[in-house]
């Protein structure tokens, strides 16, 4: 098939790449020349404007954009409308938040467009180890344009079977799915992200529980401002954090992608000094907190991921500030200066 | 009634005068002789040393410890108990763990001594208003203290009465009450030190919500690691937050002692520069933590505000450096710098 | 000065008695005739129709609207605004979003008129206790209403002067505050809610953790599912639940109005058999958390408050069957059964 | 090598079969004859006691402890010591606190015994999955039994191999550990269930999520005491769970074994009717928050994972019944009944 793409950044070089390898013809365009000019020595048809794409595309066209959510993918998205025609398809595989997709399938519906949103997951891995597709839109857009998904997506290989699963794998079993009409596919997507927060700060904070279990080895200064270490006995423990990601990785219930990657960091980094630890969040982590609160589903862990976030930023500063205001004034605590 | 005192700080001075100007005797002990002197020179009794103050008591004689928790503590109640004959009793008004008092009630009954525990809150403020006495021990020895207690409670005026109580009010009321038998006292202050660290959190997350509400005023730069504001428009407002802090003192659900004090600390305090935010937990907040989880019953309220004031020293940060590290390996995505 | 009062519930009903009080003139309207023949046998001049309102109002007029939030306000103040003229002001004076508040101020600004939003709260108790209002609107017409903010507001003597305040007090120690432009009012008012969600869970948690003090004393049957209870001889308390509610309300850190009006509620059913439990939530605990999210200002506790009263009302149920389905995966661990 | 297994229950006996697969030799006990026999019948030999233990194997002898951890393990420990010589090594496979290892490992010093605690991870899958090993004791006793630990680990073909380990893969990578002296074996299994904790309610919390997302399809009586959905527009979704959990096996970041078997539990029961929610907690996940209570360390993810577990057992009635009781108190809100 033949599939335009807008946007060759990592991600999107990356999708047209793995496109042509399975046989696909892209017809390709960025801001940047030079970003074309690459993926055309590999095979894309380049193009010098967002026009020329609708110009070099037979219809029923289909063009994928991916560029950064909010202005960028609106503004993209307006120009490609202006030069397709009714039969045609866009899609938007970045991070939109679901509500555009909503608005924006429904003012292309008057056009005629089909407007097919992808959440899209794998990161920096997936040209090679393929992507992660959930799916919004109508049903007949979805289902003509299959086989770019399904070239996409990692296949059924890239996973056992799931026990009692049909002889016939479905799609979501070779890593795509239509989720449901327009924005469920980026809906789906946005609730992955929140749960990838909660699994990533559960691995966090479990390693830094190991990474503090010989602190009864220290002296510490008896201070009537703070809790003394109840038993230090129990905590005389040097653990080697980059071993223990590995062991965990073989036949334990916690073994995962995340913990492969934190495998990873830790053979480069193993005290994880190439890190300051402020870490900031994308769109989708607090859309998914809004999700639960607006549905009413209780989310505490989720929430509490992100809200460490922002505390690793510095935010709960005038919180802690007032807390020890409060602490100054009823019981004459003087702060414990830092270091 | 006659009382020793052992430990002549701020809460052990002020215990002292209160009782002494309800017209009981105080016969006082510290290890540091100008502590004794400024209490003496207010007509209490002085000592210079521990067992002193077993002659000029006469029996059953009362000591009530007002020491550290842990170590001193019970090097005091030890070196008490030698010179105390059966009947007498031993109080230890400090911040003891209930679980000590337990051990320490049994071992005491053996010498036909009275252990009894009393969580006191009031911090600095109580010589004037009051302290809120929570007492364990033995029925007996309790009801033989009663005048002291009541003396030192702040006596049923000190708040409405609550409807439906019968018209002679009881020892609540005055504000002591008799929980149980060994280690019941400092097991309800623990849980009331775990309560209040809730209710700080809760007025502290709410300021800083307010603090914050200015932030679409700012112009920030559009960067693709942070969640841009959702909506700029709606966060425009410069909020006086020491006159709000007023304002709710009056009429308003949440008007607390810890509101009226944050109002003390907003008025000295606007921006509340004169605190670096290193927020100190003493060993109630853990207690209270511990027993939840050993209860199995669910306080995630309390373990936040518990797990916040960690956050605040900085000892989130190797949980927040993996953080890091895992989305540099998934997404590529360098931090951003701080500042 | 005059008022017209639209909305004659608990709420409005009480604040048109306590204007009266103060020698101010009500016009009220209600669409239930009887609630406003009581007011209006309480003194008020009562209408039979909204327009009626701004007939028997001399002008600059002044309308208070004290109907639900959403929808209902929504249709009173347009259905005014087509009565008044410019000059004139409506006040919210309910629970509404504080964004609605700056698209109708925006909107009647248009035709002259001033809308003052007006977070109210004082609950059952305001008509005797005062009502603490904060105030979002234009300056000037803020200004011109100060007599009928004074009248509903407690008063500086309802509570002790704030150390450091000078000789006259600020309208804040009366009970009201223009906290800001349109919306500020019911944005503090949001805030405040949301800080109440996090009093109150604090206080209930702490209160489950004493109810539970005694389970060392039950047997509990040994069962390969769930955490054995560590250290019975910890958890041998019954205490008294009441008792402890009256005794922290005077001379403890933790004393507050919630708390009075939990020792009232422990007065009438001691085991608050009374209650079912099922928590309801209204709108402002969730945009104080939406606020929080989107600030990117860390409020742990008071989004678990909010998750709480979610799982107090069963919204937990589908997580925790996804929970017992991995346990029952990976362990083969059958769910202990109800009971 | 040989072996002496103590407790033939599911994990036991597969241990022993997995070691006998790779040629070790297995001498067997359980209090259940027909458990034995099993097992001989595959291969071992078996004892009708403990003592027989010991007779059968050559010196230096290793019994592995694979039996319920508290009383039952102490029990088995000692029996098994009193039968062993100095020189033999036992090895309590199960989930003991690494408090009672260290204690334990004390106690087995004098005689001149090793104490092995090694953490197992791998629940029923591990007889074809291979164990995750992390253990604690001597490096010597450790290393005599090597053997052992590589036959019932997974070895390195489990996973793909980091990037940046040596050629030659080390003992991590196999799928064991040696973590530290006593304990450090279990302290480490004990902070890898508290993360499991955390990853279990991040995934069923983000699935109940989705869930959900089509509540604004039905119909919801208007309530004053329940917030309204504020979009219900965009909560139209009816989503496949079933595929979403499948999706995400292949190419997500949050592809995970505990992602594998949710996917296998949902094609089994859809929508989850198996299970009724009620989800126990064994004593690692309260360990773990006690030791990051104990260290300072903040894990409010892990601990609300626990609490949420809590709830989910109906833990919270009295807190919510305290939240509805002051509710009515200062609101007059009645409770809105279930159902």
């Amino acid at each position: 098939m033949q599939l335009g793409m807008v946007g060759l950044g990592r991600m999107g070089a990356n999708l047209a790449r793995r496109l042509m390898a399975a046989g696909h013809e892209c017809v390709v365009f960025d801001t940047d020349p030079t970003a074309v000019e690459a993926v055309v020595a590999e095979g894309a048809v380049g193009c010098g404007s967002l026009e020329e794409i609708s110009d070099k595309l037979r219809a029923p066209r289909a063009v994928w954009v991916m560029v950064p959510a909010g202005d960028p993918t609106e503004q993209v998205v307006r120009a490609l409308a202006a030069s397709l025609d009714s039969g045609d398809a866009i899609i938007d595989g970045g991070n939109s938040y679901y509500r555009d997709d909503i608005a924006r399938a429904a003012a292309l519906a008057e056009q005629g467009i089909d407007y097919i949103d992808v959440g899209t997951s794998g990161g920096v891995w997936g040209r090679d180890r393929g992507y992660c597709l959930m799916i919004g839109g109508g049903a007949e857009a979805v289902q003509r344009l299959d086989p770019l998904f399904a070239a996409i997506a990692p296949g059924v290989q890239a996973a056992p079977r799931t026990r009692g699963r049909g002889s016939e794998p479905i799609a979501a079993e070779h890593g795509y799915l239509h989720c449901g009409p327009p924005g469920a596919g980026h809906f789906v997507k946005m609730v992955h992200n929140g749960i990838e927060y909660g699994l990533m700060a559960a691995y966090a904070e479990g390693f830094n529980i190991l990474r503090n279990a010989g602190i009864g080895t220290a002296t510490r200064q008896a201070d009537a401002e703070t809790a003394p270490l109840a038993h230090p006995e129990y905590y005389q423990y040097e653990l080697a954090i980059p071993e223990i990601a590995e062991v965990w990785r073989r036949g334990s219930v916690i073994s995962s992608w995340l913990l492969d990657l934190t495998a990873d960091a830790l053979v480069q980094s193993p005290d994880l000094d190439d890190y300051s630890g402020r870490v900031s969040d994308s769109g989708e982590g607090r859309w998914t907190a809004v999700a639960a609160i607006e549905e009413g589903v209780p989310a505490p862990v989720l929430l509490t991921a992100l809200t460490s976030r922002f505390s690793s930023r510095g935010l709960d500063h005038f919180a802690s500030q007032t807390l020890s205001a409060m602490r100054q004034q009823f019981g004459g605590h003087a702060e414990k200066p830092a270091g």
